[in-house]
């Protein structure tokens, strides 16, 4: 690979980063050929597209399969900033994805430790400290706002 | 409720019917609020949208939240006539949705009972015969086109 996996979690950071100026749940994902080639970055727009399915793992496949034309993403590597929930774990298996590397746990929505796990290839802990700020900060902000009775999307 | 589990559960299996005939994997989904309103219906559409994302409860769960213009489901009920794969098992408890009703099992890909058992309420079972022959029909003729040679589309 031309690029580490630090390369591809910052971008997957950047797409974090992004999905928060929008006012997200700010995670960030990037999907990567074998050879290193960005096949696609997506960010979580559950509150923009008011659907739950739309995290940053299922958008980055969707968009990587239209890009390859083939939902076949053998060989690919999946970076996201947060670990993948049930659903995005079930789809990553269903798109043939053959690698994850997440940033932060998490604790309560996180399941790639019981679905993914002795399945495909998971490595975790890349860029941890970062993913998790920008997430405790969004969440944080979100606190202030409900304190101070500023409007919230949610 | 104004109608049965059966009549949600027909409307499924037409469902899974129209995939059959687009020569999809046939598969059919109904969510029904908890009034027994029909809010939306989808079948499977992989092969046609050339993604794994595209099973029918994503489909009718995404066509749902945009109909209601709320991705919470709560109270709804989703009829599908196949048991719900990992990833659709995870989107069904973030949507919300308060109970399913599946037709037959699916000893290969089926979570629902590690997923959902104890979260949500599932019945299984109604109109299983039906949803079991479509499927099982559907993969026979597939096998009978590699026997002579046909032309196939996965």
């Amino acid at each position: 690979m031309q690029y580490g996996d630090n390369y591809f979690m910052n971008l997957a950071l950047e797409e974090a980063e992004k999905a928060a100026e929008a006012d997200e749940v700010p995670v960030g994902a990037v999907i990567a050929s074998g050879e290193g080639e960005i096949i696609s970055t997506a960010f979580n727009t559950v509150e923009k597209d008011g659907s739950c399915i739309m995290h940053a793992e299922i958008k980055a496949i969707l968009a990587a399969q239209k890009k390859l034309e083939n939902w076949r993403l053998d060989g690919c590597a999946l970076y996201v900033t947060l670990e993948p929930c049930i659903m995005c774990c079930g789809a990553i298996l269903l798109s043939r994805i053959s690698k994850v590397i997440y940033g932060t746990i998490d604790p309560k929505g996180g399941s790639s430790g019981s679905i993914l796990e002795g399945k495909i290839e998971i490595v975790h802990g890349i860029m941890e400290e970062k993913s998790s700020i920008l997430l405790k900060s969004f969440f944080k902000s979100k606190r202030e706002n409900i304190r101070y009775g500023k409007n919230m999307t949610d």
